[in-house]
């Protein structure tokens, strides 16, 4: 690439600002010409193939299958599942026409007023609709049931304020949606896909999260309860990271697809459905990253290992490939994804930054002294520690690095949100503690009204109601009413 | 599934219902409430999955990486190319607006006419024109190059005449976008990608397929050449299976992508592009399948080998359980992938049919005598033979006999289109084998006249002129004017 590397502006100077930076400079993505929708560059497209791979083989090993439904939406559709349309048919892309034809000064195209859709077609920004739509057919009986699909998609949801991975018109997920014969199966499975989203979360994405359920307010339109992981960025703000929804019998109501049960009964199926998408990687990337780049945990980095030669002579440079490409077989073998970088247009100063701002987790780096000690200066991403180290067993040495790497960008997670979620019992302090970027575990009354007064003077909404055994009873920090239990507040992305 | 197998249409009585009745029959897919939009259901979708693997990996052997481009084009982007846009302009999806709303009875939604595009956008039917004016501001110099894309994504073309996987108004593909230095480079690169699609179609489909190039008439409208790889289906006419296209610098022109090259000097950057898509799957099935059901080729097989128990008690089904178990261990160790079906509401003769039906390669059957005898039953589903064989040694004489199965329907295939394939010199013997369903070696005088005269007349159309070695010179059948080399006519899917 051509292009310099420039500093990035740093997360204490302008978080936001870091963050837009850092996703064009390592070359993640881009905004397009079409407003709100992303280009995904083959270096964060890698990031989410990993990523795909992973949660793929997770959903078949809990007995998913994968199956594709139309793209188009009849808008009739929409309209089935009341709170549904509410929630989704304000903000979508409408097709209305089906052709275009040139224009009378022959200069270019327009649409077609004659081929007008009888009626508009909604591109999907979610697909319940046609899906229940299509298991409607496909169930009669309890022996039809479980169905288990997820598919892998495009979805748009017109956003009037897009940012990169984040929140854009068009993005890219999967959406698993079952049906099942009984609410308590549902409710398990819904349950089960929170678990499964939570383990990919912490043990790949090194992103510690927090299990809760939504408030009424706060949940997926048409769900009875949805299931959120929460997790913390760097600025103490909270992104969702994946939902998984139980949608009890309502879109089997709007869709009537019923089935005949054990006993011969006739019963509406029971909904889940569950989805994670693009957006992870924004997550990835303000969990971890700092003002030199990308930190990528190394169980999603697309490139594990590079390796740099410095060389004075050609004569050296062959050198150091011939004792390079041994240790790259050998990296190799242990299923360690490594680049060699011998390109000559760039200065080894010039290739260190590049990869720091790209994230690889672990450079090495080979010069003539090297050579000389049959040693390699290897450096981790995560501490940007450097040491010189043998070349004799450096394979395993690199592959237990990367595990501590691993291990340590979760630690470092789990620090800053242990350090920055707190018990607040004062909604003064609240309002106090909320603007300086912190979790906070309060009591609340359980109306839709104070989550409301709380959203609108502080920004702050409730997270979820956490899945934990912290299940002490108080009042609401705002109105003095009874709680159950404390809930998560946060600013959000 | 509650349903029952019925019998298929025979091929013989109506191929295409036959063809129909299997893609339903076989849930493979089926059409959606959406007109010419199908549902790919689980095990279609399997397929898919298995083609995009093979595909992926050959893909980045070869130096590719995937990205993602937006769904949604500006139309006024389609109008830069003049012959792409007569190409793909006509029959597109077209969104108009971006919002619905409730309507004035509260019944349901409509547009929100007050939420009109200033510019309408088109649901991409191919991507060359979004892909270029990205490339733009990717390429400053020849460093930059080349630049090696592949996209795995939806397109839609509004068909007006659909069929299952064939022909659907929107379909799953990939597609490749290189730019190149190069006129050089671009043109290997097309050829390259020619070879990469050919070798999956005869490796892994195990379908032989035609090298070749297009006649100017059928290119991809935009393409200095289109590269393509014809197969025969058992009913003698041809299916376009991959097609690789030279885009010369139309595209570099068109959206303004240049670069300095070597010696300081600004020139427009070559293209390419080349896709395949859910067709394939329509491919498989016409190709190999029979009157009782799917026959697919061990390599893309979702199930490669299921194992039916036949019992008379519990107690003998427990002691089946443990032989096969063994078995099944073994199985997965060589990388086969193995179903047991020991499903209590099915007999065992209906679960025969079944997995003929969908093209399980090879059958194993144990029953009591079996169990005393050690010995187990085994059918292959290519020839329907079957065989009681020693359950010592079974795992390597399956692994055995799905690379001779593979190869077995390969080579009907082959046979069936060397059969099939003749060389015809009168008009007259023309229109008459045509119609009998041969693929016909014919001269031609090189002229679009001719061309379209004998598609009129006979409804064949030039598949391609064939990249092979049989270049002797001749007059043109029709015309009687001089003709370089006989080209491939055919009637095509």
């Amino acid at each position: 690439m051509a292009k310099e590397l420039k500093e990035l502006t740093s997360r204490s100077e302008n978080y936001s600002q870091w963050y837009q930076d850092l996703v064009i400079k390592a070359d993640l993505a881009e905004n397009s010409a079409v407003r709100g929708c992303m280009v995904i560059k083959p270096y964060g497209y890698a990031i989410w193939e990993k990523m795909q791979r992973i949660l793929d083989n997770k959903f078949k090993e809990t007995g998913h299958v994968n199956a594709y439904f139309p793209l188009l939406i009849p808008k009739s559709f929409l309209s089935r599942e009341a709170e549904h349309v509410e929630g989704f048919a304000k903000e979508c892309a409408v097709v209305t026409h089906y052709r275009l034809k040139t224009n009378s000064d022959g200069t270019g195209v327009v649409v077609d007023p004659e081929a007008k859709l009888e009626e508009e077609l909604i591109i999907r920004p979610t697909s319940e609709t046609i899906i229940w739509n299509t298991y409607r057919n496909w169930i009669q009986s309890y022996r039809d049931l479980p169905i288990l699909c997820n598919q892998w998609a495009n979805v748009m949801r017109w956003e009037m304020r897009t940012r990169l991975f984040l929140r854009t018109a068009e993005f890219l997920w999967q959406e698993g949606h079952t049906a099942h014969a009984t609410r308590e199966e549902a409710e398990a499975e819904a349950r089960k896909m929170q678990e499964v989203y939570a383990d990919f979360a912490e043990t790949y994405m090194a992103v510690p999260v927090i299990k809760g359920v939504k408030t009424p307010s706060e949940r997926f339109a048409g769900a009875i309860d949805t299931y959120t992981i929460e997790a913390m960025m760097q600025d103490g703000k909270a992104l969702q990271a994946g939902t998984s929804h139980f949608l009890g019998q309502n879109f089997g109501k709007a869709f009537n697809v019923t089935f005949i049960d054990k006993d011969g009964k006739s019963d509406y199926a029971w909904a889940t459905s569950w989805g994670v998408s693009t957006r992870l990687i924004g997550a990835l990337i303000m969990a971890h990253s700092d003002d030199n780049g990308l930190v990528l945990p190394p169980h999603l980095a697309p490139i594990q290992v590079v390796i740099i030669p410095i060389y004075r002579s050609m004569e050296q440079l062959d050198q150091i490939r011939q004792k390079v490409y041994g240790i790259m077989d050998n990296l190799k073998k242990l299923g360690i994804s490594v680049k060699f970088d011998d390109a000559d247009n760039r200065k080894p100063g010039w290739k260190f930054a590049n990869y720091e701002l790209k994230g690889v987790p672990v450079r090495l780096a080979m010069g003539g002294r090297d050579l000389e000690n049959n040693t390699i200066e290897v450096m981790r991403r995560d501490t940007l520690e450097k040491e010189t180290v043998s070349c004799d067993g450096i394979e395993t040495y690199v592959q237990n690095l990367l595990e501590e790497i691993q291990k340590n960008i979760y630690q470092k997670a789990l620090k800053l949100r242990q350090a920055r979620t707190i018990k607040v019992d004062s909604y003064d302090e609240f309002k106090e503690k909320i603007e300086q970027g912190y979790f906070i575990l309060a009591h609340w009354d359980g109306t839709a009204e104070t989550e409301e007064r709380v959203k609108n003077e502080t920004k702050a909404t409730i997270r979820c109601i956490p899945m934990d055994d912290d299940n002490e009873p108080g009042k609401c920090m705002v109105t003095g009413r009874p709680s159950a239990r404390r809930v998560l507040f946060a600013r959000n992305y």
